[in-house]
């Protein structure tokens, strides 16, 4: 088994949004997405046919893509990874990617 | 894109820990486990080749598997679906099981 604490062993970064890959398997990637306020990850998308879950751990901010989400904490949204997606974090944001199956490229 | 309020819109159970399917698709499936203090989830494992990844988002308990582990919000365990495991909350417990590729029986 392998533990992970989201609290100490994810960083933030003071020029951009931290992205940490926490794990990588065939299965599954799960990405640590770390936003000091008014840090984004500007809207983006994947040519895979895979799903793609962001869980928003810590803070809030707007989910970005087809149309603008206000998002906080205990938020869940699941979508294709080749569906346009971005945060913009109005405080500072924690939010975990779960990317199934895996995609080597995120 | 499915949104999710995990505050909003998952239950807990005087009786026993509160499982809830919140999406299931071919590659994903997630569940909510919800608990008061004192509830568990005994100890059990599925015989699939998927993995399970487990995050803690509030309160504080024991993982029990092959060895008894402590865990708190911010945790994120990643093992095999058919390694054993279970949860024993101390305070009230959510935990979000996310399991990939999905496992119909979970």
């Amino acid at each position: 088994m392998k533990l992970i604490n989201l609290l100490k062993e994810t960083e933030f970064s003071k020029d951009m949004a931290h992205r940490q890959v926490l794990y990588d398997s065939r299965n599954l990637t799960l990405v640590a997405f770390n936003f000091e306020a008014g840090q984004e990850l500007p809207v983006h998308c994947l040519s895979a046919d895979s799903e793609l879950a962001l869980l928003v751990l810590e803070g809030d901010g707007e989910f970005q893509g087809e149309n603008a989400v206000p998002v906080q904490a205990g938020n869940l949204m699941i979508l294709p990874v080749c569906v346009p997606h971005g945060l913009k974090a109005h405080s500072r944001v924690r939010v975990l990617a779960f990317i199934s199956p895996s995609v080597t490229e995120y």
